[in-house]
């Protein structure tokens, strides 16, 4: 499908040409103007998040596709968005590309974004391409919320239980198992695969808010979701605390605190690991890999208890229950098996961009 | 202001750093969250487009101080917003930053970008900081318009007048007399100073809109705008047909033909040029830049001819109506005067990004 000149270059077909080849990956209805025009539903807010990746620095030959970066790209977009509670409108994607890569590799990572996209009913409403010695992609992508139950860092409360969706340190496994492909030696092909996988294609939480919305809905009165199945329409405000774990399990956690202007409990055997780990981590290799990893792009959500076990119940193997926010401002690590001492969590270990 | 320290740089103070830092042009409740949440009006249709600017490509130290180059990247982006007839609500800013670089340069480039927005009532109400090689700036500006009176460019019809707003050329003159000084010889200083100000500091044309539906008002039963002042509420569609000049005027009206299936035929006498330009270009020189120079952010609007003529009353010098549209798909440039042939327009002078 995109092989019919491996060698032609973006200098070679220009800005235009480049510009014609991603129209098909765009809805027909929506190019040509200055601007793009999205319907809304009505008294929704709007929810807008920006990223910027560049060659080298956010994504790498080395390590990944084109189709794995643009995959990656939408995902962590259409992640934030997840964290919020919003449902996606849209994205738009600013390319600075460099004349010399093949124009099948632009082709690619569009290809990429867009699988990740469609399964989300997300189009790619616009964008801007232009000539740039390095390879950078920009996306913004904008969704609606019902004001009344956006998810927020700042809305913790005292005793909530923090909900942690899907594994953590899978996808920091997967990029080491890709870095090094030495260190897996001992891992199953299945197991690496996973863990891989994990890295290559992870999948924004959006799923989750249908589920949340049915469990509120049950529990709270005046909360009703029937008029829109993905967007609520409570008649007054719940307080949602959450974000996602795209910068690390840890990162979530004491933001969320931070925000919130409280502390956490958590309990050390209740962190979401990889199965893969126990037989070839080292335990505290593998608690910095969940604690720290980053890139799961799941949801840590703080939830009155009655709501969150429900909503663990209802996600199966897919959640946990990894401990309580308390009222004392420090994140705690507990071990109810007594075999490690308690720990303070801390961000120094965390990831920085710089 | 920004002299504290002229030394330092970003890498000195990391991506959280300068975050911090850039927190002062943001509204302090948006900050701090996965995404920004912005009120909308209901029944209003989304706007969103976006732009990619890199170092050495598109701004440069040479010609444009980090605060010209914030300006000018804000304004870019709201002009594409006048272009369809719509409100902004905000922008996002994703600035991919060499750590070599100055803080004060970031902070200058941000400044620039807030004296643009302030005018408009547009915050920035988010964005991504991360380190690259090049410096990168990413903007996308979102805003709101009535879903029936978007402007777009394939709603031109034969017979409408072609109104464009103030003048061109302008912008691409100031350019020139940056990088070559000495062909400004014979210009006054004044002059010179307000063609180098048209490129260092154009004005999205969003004071238009307001105007446009205040006629419309008046002229067209069931177009209302006493609701919403800047937001107008018609009760049944009027099409529109406009864009902005950033690509050039001819560029302009070539796209709106072209997309409404038209053509126009334009009277050079009435092109809006300079009037520095009379006694310094030869007529040659001059009409490429009015015609091609780009960057002048105006609007090129096709009217019916009662509200083009009302348009252009009010607005006095700062508008023109530059010729009209026709069935035949041609743009013709006539010359009433006698002086020059007729040729018809064609964009393989225009600007090409790469």
């Amino acid at each position: 499908m995109f092989d019919e000149n491996p060698e032609q270059k973006v200098k070679d077909i220009g800005e235009q040409g480049l510009l014609q080849k991603l129209h098909r990956f765009c809805p027909p209805d929506i190019i040509g103007d200055d601007a793009a025009v999205i319907k809304t539903l009505p008294e929704q807010s709007l929810i807008v998040t920006t990223d910027m990746l560049v060659d080298g620095v956010h994504f790498s030959d080395r390590t990944t596709s084109p189709e794995d970066a643009g995959w990656r790209a939408a995902a962590a977009n259409l992640s934030d968005l997840a964290a919020m509670g919003s449902t996606p409108l849209g994205i738009t994607v600013g390319l600075a590309i460099n004349g010399e890569t093949p124009v099948s590799w632009v082709e690619k990572l569009y290809q990429g974004m867009n699988d990740c996209l469609q399964i989300y009913h997300t189009p790619i409403v616009g964008g801007d391409v232009v000539r740039s010695p390095i390879n950078t992609i920009s996306i913004t992508a904008f969704g609606q919320a019902n004001p009344n139950c956006i998810i927020r860092r700042g809305n913790a409360q005292p005793g909530d239980a923090i909900v942690v969706t899907g594994i953590h340190g899978a996808s920091k496994a997967g990029l080491e198992l890709l870095l090094n492909p030495e260190i897996g030696k001992t891992l199953k092909d299945t197991e690496k695969n996973t863990l891989i996988k994990a890295h290559q294609r992870p999948k924004p939480r959006l799923d989750i808010l249908p589920i949340l919305w049915e469990i509120l809905s049950s529990q709270s009165p005046g909360f009703d979701v029937s008029a829109q199945p993905n967007v609520p329409s409570p008649q007054s405000p719940i307080p949602i605390a959450g974000m996602d774990s795209s910068d690390g399990l840890a990162d979530a956690i004491l933001q969320i605190c931070n925000f919130s202007k409280v502390g956490a409990k958590i309990e050390r055997s209740q962190l979401p690991t990889p199965s893969a780990f126990h037989n070839w981590l080292s335990p505290q290799q593998s608690i910095e890999w969940v604690l720290y990893g980053g890139e799961d792009f799941e949801l840590v959500l703080c939830l009155p208890s009655e709501i969150a076990e429900s909503l663990v119940e209802k996600l199966g193997k897919d959640s946990s229950i990894i401990g309580r926010i308390t009222k004392e401002k420090i994140v705690q690590i507990t071990d109810n098996t007594g075999n490690y001492a308690d720990e303070n969590l801390s961000l120094s270990q965390g990831f920085q961009h710089f």
